[in-house]
């Protein structure tokens, strides 16, 4: 996605008021009127652009995107409204006998830093 | 980037001060002196590196970076100056008749959420 | 990564208390009770894990990931224990000679926006 002051990001697309809480979260996190020298003011979208990331990977399994039940893609404006641009490609995964990508379940734990799954891993949503 | 205290982002590259304004922007957001336990006392730069991620992918357009008219590529120093590496990979997009991602124009509205492109969509920068 | 309340990162992996500083770090700059109007309460939780995002891409050199000496892949649950799911795919660098990608090295200055490798460059960790 080549701009610098939108982005893209993936979550819940079953309620919109996940994305307005996304929003309000991130305007929170950086105000419009913060200590900003860029010069024309919108600086809050540029730092927002970067928190949420410029490109997305979804894998495709049986020609769907793979997205989870809930999801759904969000282009993120935060400079707008104004004419956007993105670029979609895809990329074969030739090393793997199929077109599916490996699934790995397993049962998360609270917190940051989960290497190895459990013992009795199984596959769930 | 096999690093943890740097991370990558993309972001405007012609007026110098929408980087001095991010680094501003999330030292806002993450102080270096916080409540944290790692005790190098560089908890910050990695909180900052997760927040901007470690990797980045800018499709190739006719063999040029398609990174848009203002777009620069930011290696991030949050624990430095030090000596660090970054890796190059390319990937090929075999399923495409040629290397030229497809263009997707469409008018954005503020707000996170869009899925759909509006019915004229336009190639726009 | 299929989930909308849990992310992916990578970050060091020596000292756990850097997971622990990257979670109350997260946990300040998202308190659970916002001004959230998800009915769910976990509102925090799909914007920590928008923070964080959805999907890694780690070079493979020589059949073994290039993490990086200190580094390890988190699986960061923002709203859990749950069963998760985690796809991993492989694709090939077809372009290059080998699956090396190539390594770039530099010596950071703090700050963003380095676009340009010094002119003597060597490979470092």
């Amino acid at each position: 996605m080549p701009h610098t002051t939108a982005g893209l990001t993936i979550n819940e697309n079953a309620d919109p008021d996940v994305a307005r809480d996304i929003l309000t979260g991130l305007a929170r996190l950086v105000p419009v009127t913060g200590n900003h020298r860029h010069a024309e003011g919108n600086s809050d979208a540029h730092i927002k652009a970067s928190l949420m990331g410029f490109s997305l990977r979804v894998p495709v399994i049986e020609g769907r995107l793979a997205l989870g039940t809930w999801r759904g893609i969000s282009f993120c404006e935060f400079d707008g409204a104004r004419h956007r641009q993105v670029l979609v490609g895809i990329t074969g995964g030739l090393s793997l006998p199929s077109s599916e990508p490996f699934r790995w379940g397993m049962r998360s734990q609270g917190g940051v830093g989960i290497r190895e799954p459990p013992p009795h891993n199984g596959f769930s949503g």
